[in-house]
């Protein structure tokens, strides 16, 4: 059941704690007026607010909430109502033990903390839903209330006895026999085979952790029991009466979690965002925060909501640097070019005590609005004012980076060759980062995306080969797609087990090559890419790779460029083939970010994707949103310098300067006719 | 009551284990011998003996010991009785579990090393009593007997049901009722709110360890539990019959515990030194020492002891390096030049076995007098001779620096700017160096210390204002005083509250500045600290600022200089305001040494601090010791080349050279009638 | 009673595990297809196999076993035995726990991994003698079963209370009674002293680990426990009627075990090698892994068998280097020239799941026998067959290097001069290389080893002296033997007490020294040799020593070196004293690589060590190994330049090329009449 999103501007605000401050409503007071002035219309109440909403076990205290959301609403703020599971009060730990998290050594974590609770206990269910429904019913047809948030940024895992037997239910209906789950496990290794489905355990560093299909069956298993409880409070919510859109924070990379597998659980995605900027170029940052922007829009392929920033610096960081004037606007604005419908941050004001009292805020402990922070927030207010019509436009990508979470888990668990760092992410990056220099919109998709939609699909070091996945990757192909296969990719199926006679399984023909072996480098060593004279991409830069290096044998494609050095000079590096109606390319070693601007730049013409402009600048970064009629385009410069940037004359300038000459840290969002 | 310590000579010894040795009296016949050639005159006994004092439950064996302690004082040498609370039996903890800590996680440690009994359990505290006041009742009116020394190295903390008991009802006592400590800890944060003082629990790593103000009161209280104990074997030594004063011998620089908690408790204070000399030029050495020499006399602002030092190199550093020649000397004359009244040593016989066997001692196991240590150690113990009227003289101090071991707590719990290092050590010790290379004797201080005896006072890094000290540091400058203020001050109550409406609190006035933001550098960062033309310091000098540069708004302060880069250069890195007689400066940011030893050379002139020499050559060390009569001067060369270092002509030598060109390592102690 | 070791072939082939693919009768005849090609000879089955040899407790299932065995055996291939110890079924862990070992601190480890089973659990050892002695029953006969490979690379300890029960009367059959092991463990310290042998725990980081001498008797017992372990596996083995000899696999470097205490319960030593290739240059590696061979070769001083080695890269290192063309085949011939009967490997088919899958094996994923490294296997099965005459041939050697293992576990425990590193492997590996330079075979060899078939023994920093090595060293001396003393010898007993009156103990008069002090270098820093004029040995060159520089004082010795700074400088670094028919010299200092070379390679010459060629260059390792009436002369060039080798013109070329000029991995086999 799909729900309808009902808000028609941008949301501007965030996460507010007033029940820290009931004991001060002149400080609830001041709130109001300066959220007012810096043209915040959205608030996020309720998280962690449980031992406040229940200070005793089923003595229920909501007046206070009630009166804050009238208050805010009446001065026209809304609400994002949050349900409190994130942490339990202490009277329900300490009645019931089984409410806690047990460690993977089986002992069972104390009170304390926050986002530590057993998915799987029977108590804490109950419990949840008990409050979950009351504040359903109480709120969830409050005409302030917008949305509810789920619980608090989910993760961790739990392998209490509860959880234990969960895990065995859920193994037992994938694999049916214990046979059938020994054959998958290859537990003949070592004489780990059991006899029934009882024998099994959770990953433990005390004992089971070498076993890798066990683990990586584990790891689904965390995120469906997550994905289950979120469906627990969503019918608790549902079950008090709201049929508002529930959503759950996510976070940057977060690997505890494969969130393509809440697409279907969530009405809208929303994730908290936190960039280290200026610890890098800036432009570096915004590619990886570009990237994880595009991830979240990818999971639904739909306009998601930045549901956390930091208004001024964190504190949580090893080293928490102040943002320097206009970074806090150009990052804002980027999660809209990017697709978000929000501009949110946590935290409204800052708390008195405890672990985050120095993490940024939009007022803080001095209290006044003569600050830089809080005139930089109301100038991101006035911004997303100014652009209020491009609210809910979607983005349309003709080009995708798979980036895949089960493959991800499976390729850090394996052992191969690097055992240090295989650089997965890295490399995912430095393809998407090499799109983007094009302004080709992106997406990040995993194994279970479909792929019609698209010109251009790279797979880099995709080791995992869901089973039909390569003929998923040869239809793609076949039909006219160009295809950009790598190294380590193909070896092995859902249970991390190897398939046989070569790989990339399932595409050494339609590719033209098979691997032979591959090489690790220390970190001191390289090789390089040399092109062939006459390639027909024409390529004819010298690259180089570093860290693992394919042998490929080619039995059908051609050959780009081949290794310089070592054993294996003359093996081919880079090599293509027709297929079908479309192109498959290899690459065989890990190539520094260059070679992939160069490569796939070049490919990205060859497939004939439609970029907004002609020219990209270093360090600045192109997107467009569009509706049925309207595109729009975001242009921003994260370069240092000044730069220029030539727009197609149609385009009409709905935000910023007029001028092609964009300084650091400029946005300017145009528009035109379709 | 205070108790006479009644020794006329500088104390010259050390620890020593006769009951490793009672089946060798050749043994323990040649140590006597070779004791009486070094000038050793006194041994402290006692420490871990229990094993032997006690060897099974109640049966006690004191006549080895009396024996020791007989043969010893008719040769003239004087003992420090140990009590033997240390380590117990292990028929003790096998009877008795409860003796044995308990960690955070909640499992209780097994027998073996030391310092690691309950300072709770009943029955430890009670088998202690018993046999110190036996020990007490055999010894303590014993003539050679001449302080008892409590323990061994007092430290650590345990997480046992009795602790925790002891926690709730310490809790209870402070807070009154649990509203009142919700609200000083901010519990409403993260839903921990207590609902009775029943609920706590002790900080752990598997459970509460991000409620800073739950973590700082559980460090108090672990100093208030070893503070007790202390009380505890100090009432036994009484009830004993012996009135002779009582110590125990602290840690450098040891953070487990608030060693100014412990001023009315100890008679004497007493402290074990092992500097790593050689590491690092020996002047930075030496600094190092000198303050926590400092450190240690400013806790009872009394002469102290030098409990343990090494004779040689110690076994238990990552690398223990040789002491060069003269280095033992300098360094124990270093102790006295700062307030000690002895050179004490661990040990005075290396043992033959266990982990401490390879380090330094007065007699190795080759076992003979003809060693450089011997020779170096006889040195000593003739120098203090030659000085002896120097002995119980005090050391007057018109400069304090702020070094609280409560703000140390939480400015590194907290999560705040910075969380790999905040530098607050080094700061201090920055802020120490200066002053000392301008020849004043410096105390340490923290904010219990009254201000009245000072002309200058630098609090640097004072994150946390006790209820009050606002108003401590403004009367202190308003009636002349100067105040040295820097950034990250003033920003926490006791509990780790912030104080709202602008920081350093209490201060923004007087100081006339108020903090906006703080940045954090990155460790490869650096800015700069431009003088204003015409600052009435006259200060000229551009210095580096690393790590943290808070920006500032001046109200009404002179600035003297600004920041060099940024997006905030020009705002102020120092300022200076007259405050009723006296002065206040800032320093917004983490200077370099230089930019101190510059500054507070010009404060302390500006604050009329009198110095006993005009110029202080680098690399030297300069302190005054003085009696109602006479002021004795001690100078030592840190350096690594000869200084020339000018004395006044009143002052006559009392020991070292003649001449003013002082080779490296060389001490000279001179005196003047006042 | 001696095994008969009957192959009359080298052993080539290595693990095999069918049991993984009894499922595919198609890959297991096409296995018996490449092995042949492939020269493979010998498969080691049933390591890891009990979960298949006893799926449910008591139902024994050998058939499929049989029928490998039978089908491997019509081909000519014959099979090393495994015992299943190495890991347990499932279904055992569940129904006994105890055969699961505890950890340190006494927590139980869960079901998983592998190698962790309590040695002392009788259930466990029930279980294996019955499948062992029925494994016997069933193959201890077949003529294919070439010999026992008894479990799987032993190691690691149980503290259970089965163990701690054991290790108590173990100790007691030691030390008989509690004053012995009071006194020998110098309990006092710290009041550690035990009332009986009840008390006695085992050392935990939880609670006793700071009292070497227990923490040393741990050590042995775990040995002994282990080594219990193997002979009653040998037992059940010889109960079900087979008298093939056994063996076990043992590790490089391993440090948890004493080896040459398994001299006499092995028929022969076999060891897996796995060395990293190409991340040092070559000779290095060569040098590290030859240095483990000679180890090994010395425990039994007979030939060995080398069990495992990676045909490819290995998986588990942090980088898994491919190995070039010829340094597999260098490598293998390398174990043969040091002694090795056979090259075996760690695997022949790669496994398709679980954590080893991607290790190197002959047949991989792919599945062909067209690969780089079936090719290389093939030439490796191939030499192995050109040199069958060596087989069996022994390694005699004039020169032997100290490298015990009691030694090194007692000096590393010991805190001393330098707590960060001692350097103990790399000064025995400095000494080791410098005679392997000259050419000369080599021992390693133990404290217990004889030494009177030597005419060079060097024993660098060997820290503990057993009660009467002192005289064994001295006695070697005497009868006209030269002995290479250091720094950091003949301090402690076998229960780490130090010896009193001077060290090296023992030696003192007939060295001629007296260690005085012992500096401790931090890494920056250095001093020199700088060599007498005149010394005997013609040495005229500077050497650096860092880490550890002894002060030692001469009595009655000539001093051929001196050091060049710090204020020990003028000490001595290298002494010479004719001691009744041979020669002490004396190390002082941590001297650098080309200084052993020089040095040794002096003295070498001056005790009239053989050497089989005139000159080696740089990079060539040499051995021999010798029948009554033939000597083999092994040439390998690990250099990276071609090298020539001059050979004595009555050597035949048994292997390799006719030519001196050897290019880089090129091997050489010579033989002449004696």
């Amino acid at each position: 059941m799909a729900k309808q999103i009902r808000y028609d501007h941008f949301l501007h605000g965030g996460d507010y704690n007033p029940e820290q401050w009931l004991d001060r409503p002149d400080i609830l007071k001041k709130d109001i007026e300066y959220f007012k002035k810096a043209h915040i219309n959205t608030v996020s109440v309720g998280v962690f607010s449980w031992a406040v909403l229940e200070p005793e076990e089923g003595k229920y205290n909501f007046d206070w909430l009630e009166e804050i959301i009238n208050n805010l609403y009446k001065e026209g703020i809304h609400t994002i109502l949050a349900t409190p599971s994130g942490a339990r009060p202490k009277w329900m730990a300490d009645k019931y033990e089984e409410v806690l998290r047990m460690d993977a050594d089986r002992t069972r974590r104390f009170f304390g903390g926050r986002h530590n609770h057993c998915y799987t206990s029977p108590v804490y269910r109950e419990k949840v839903f008990e409050i979950d429904k009351r504040l359903s019913e109480r709120f969830g047809k409050h005409p302030a209330v917008l949305m509810w948030h789920i619980s608090n940024e989910f993760g961790g895992e739990c392998h209490c006895p509860l959880c234990q037997a969960e895990f065995r239910r859920w193994l037992k209906e994938k694999y049916k026999t214990i046979e059938n789950l020994n054959s998958s496990w290859c537990t003949t290794f070592w004489s780990h085979t059991y006899n029934s489905f009882d024998q099994i355990e959770s990953p433990s560093p005390k004992g089971e952790n070498a076993l890798h299909a066990l683990t990586l069956d584990w790891k689904r298993f965390v995120t469906d029991r997550t994905a289950d409880f979120i469906k627990h409070e969503t019918a608790a919510i549902r079950a008090g009466g709201s049929m508002l859109p529930v959503t759950a924070n996510l976070m940057y990379d977060y690997d505890g979690l494969d969130y393509k597998k809440f697409r279907d659980i969530l009405d809208i995605v929303s994730w908290d965002n936190y960039p280290g900027w200026h610890k890098k170029e800036e432009y570096a940052t915004a590619i990886d925060a570009g990237m994880q922007h595009d991830l979240m829009r990818s999971i639904k392929k739909a306009p998601f909501l930045l549901m956390e920033s930091c208004p001024s610096a964190t504190n949580w960081k090893p080293i928490n640097k102040l943002k320097k004037p206009g970074m806090h606007l150009a990052a804002s604005l980027q999660a809209v070019a990017h697709g978000s419908d929000s501009v949110l941050y946590f935290q409204l004001r800052q708390s008195q005590g405890a672990s985050e009292k120095f993490h940024g805020a939009v007022i803080d402990h001095y209290g006044g609005d003569d600050t830089r922070v809080f005139r930089e927030v109301t100038e991101v207010g006035e911004a997303l004012e100014q652009i209020r019509e491009t609210l809910g436009s979607e983005i349309w990508s003709q080009a995708a980076v798979l980036y895949d979470r089960e493959n991800d888990w499976a390729l850090k668990d394996a052992q191969g060759p690097r055992n240090e760092d295989m650089h997965y992410q890295e490399n995912v990056q430095k393809q998407y980062r090499a799109l983007r220099r094009k302004g080709c919109n992106t997406d990040i998709i995993s194994m279970e995306h479909e792929l019609w939609d698209y010109k251009l699909v790279t797979a880099p070091m995709a080791y995992m080969f869901h089973h039909g996945y390569a003929e998923k990757l040869r239809t793609f192909a076949q039909n006219g797609g160009t295809l950009v296969l790598s190294y380590w990719s193909g070896l092995v199926d859902d249970t991390d087990k190897c398939y046989l006679e070569g790989t990339p399984h399932g595409l050494t023909e339609a590719a033209g090559i098979r691997t032979e072996e591959i090489d690790a480098l220390y970190d001191w060593e390289e090789n390089h890419g040399i092109p062939e004279t006459g390639n027909h991409l024409g390529i004819t830069g010298t690259y180089t790779c570093k860290n693992l290096c394919e042998l490929a044998k080619v039995s059908d494609a051609e050959v780009l460029m081949r290794y310089g050095e070592d054993f294996y000079q003359g093996y081919p590096v880079l090599t293509h083939r027709n297929y079908g109606k479309g192109h498959i390319y290899y690459v065989a070693a890990d190539m520094e970010a260059a070679f992939y601007e160069d490569f796939l730049g070049r490919v990205a013409d060859e497939a004939k994707i439609q970029v907004p402009l002609a020219f990209v600048p270093e360090g600045v970064s192109v997107t467009t949103r569009e509706t049925e009629d309207i595109e729009y385009l975001f242009v921003q410069n994260f370069a240092r310098e000044t730069r220029t940037v030539s727009v197609p004359e149609d385009f009409e300038v709905l935000y910023g300067i007029e001028s092609e000459n964009m300084a650091p840290l400029q946005t300017r969002v145009l528009k035109r006719k379709k």
